[in-house]
């Protein structure tokens, strides 16, 4: 399929090196952030702060980052290109589950502080980003994965379901980086160190997604 | 060049539809917001929230919208190639003298509040997006305007060029929402219905991008 320009598809390689560089980075950055700084992990805590946390690392670590694997992997796994399919689909469902779980820990935690949930524009384009990620996930399924669906179709729709994956990526992008904003606003951590810490742990979280886009476009490129 | 695939390029058009309701809807919203709900809008005044609302205004009408239009040229403009080409390159070029102006806004109100600059994870992604956004403008001008490179560089380049504009697009969109984010926790407006508002005027910008985005990438597909 895309034998007649191998040069992108080369380009489109080397730049998952860089985005796993910027994905374990971000991933290092948040757990120094959230272990050091903050007050650590641990879902069964009874400390409410304790119970947040887990939101962060899980949808970070496990929403953006596997997704971003899932997205590379016809690219960064040596296999058969049906393994790479059945990888794309598993990283993605895993990527969903620890999705669901972060969000979960942090309805427990408004619980727990008797906060309102679903106010913040963060809330807003989190639960909106999750909800489309299911839906691509279940379409890809049911089109790609169980023959549902003709060759002829399958090649017409695969457009869509590579821009529209881009664009859910995007969104979850967007949601980590609102979510970190509200809370260094929260926290009102402006003149501190935290600040610049977490602003760089948010810019190598952006880098990861425009690296994984990039990486993922360039490779299918007219 | 795409004769091959019109489909995509028709569904691609169909989708600036699209995307100009939801840059239009944002715009409204915004403005309501700042003139209903916030102090105004004047870059002279001696109140500083009317100068700090110079800034979301320009980087939304002048910066964003301006370059989703720019984007969508090739697509919108009924005209030759090199009408659209060179419209590409003014919207562009309009959107990033806005886009300055409306950082100088946001500079001068620190002065008048005497708070520091450049300390918010919203201010590192948006002068990372506007500095990229420059050079990006740069790149393009001098490779595709005043035809400095041949046509098989250009031809070469242009998955870069192409991919490259999307990716600022979306740290832009990524900036605007910390901003909005970083503006409505600091209001605290969590439970008010001015924080219903902004969350919807954050979600069509957000919307605008992702149409943009799905519009440019789907006219070019393999």
């Amino acid at each position: 399929m895309y034998t007649d320009r191998p040069q992108y598809y080369d380009s489109a390689s080397r730049l998952t090196v860089v985005a796993h560089f910027c994905g374990v980075v971000s991933i290092v950055l948040l757990l120094v952030w959230l272990l050091h700084y903050r007050e650590g992990i641990d879902y069964y805590s009874g400390d409410a702060f304790r119970v947040f946390n887990v939101h962060p690392f899980l949808m970070v670590f496990g929403f953006i980052f596997f997704s971003g694997e899932a997205m590379m992997a016809y690219k960064t796994i040596f296999a058969t290109r049906d393994v790479q399919k059945f990888m794309h689909m598993l990283l993605h469902l895993i990527a969903f589950a620890l999705g669901v779980v972060g969000i979960c820990a942090v309805f427990k935690y408004h619980n727990m502080q008797q906060v309102e949930d679903m106010n913040s524009l963060h809330s807003w384009i989190g639960i909106g980003t999750i909800s489309l990620f299911g839906c691509q996930w279940l379409f890809g399924f049911f089109t790609y994965m169980i023959r549902g669906a003709s060759t002829s179709t399958k090649k017409r729709i695969m457009p869509w379901h590579i821009t529209g994956g881009r664009v859910v990526l995007f969104m979850a992008v967007c949601s980590a980086l609102t979510g970190l904003m509200q809370k260094a606003t929260f926290l009102k951590l402006e003149h501190e160190r935290e600040a610049r810490f977490l602003n760089f742990t948010a810019v190598f979280i952006l880098l990861f997604g425009v690296f994984v886009d990039l990486s993922v476009s360039l490779a299918h490129y007219v």
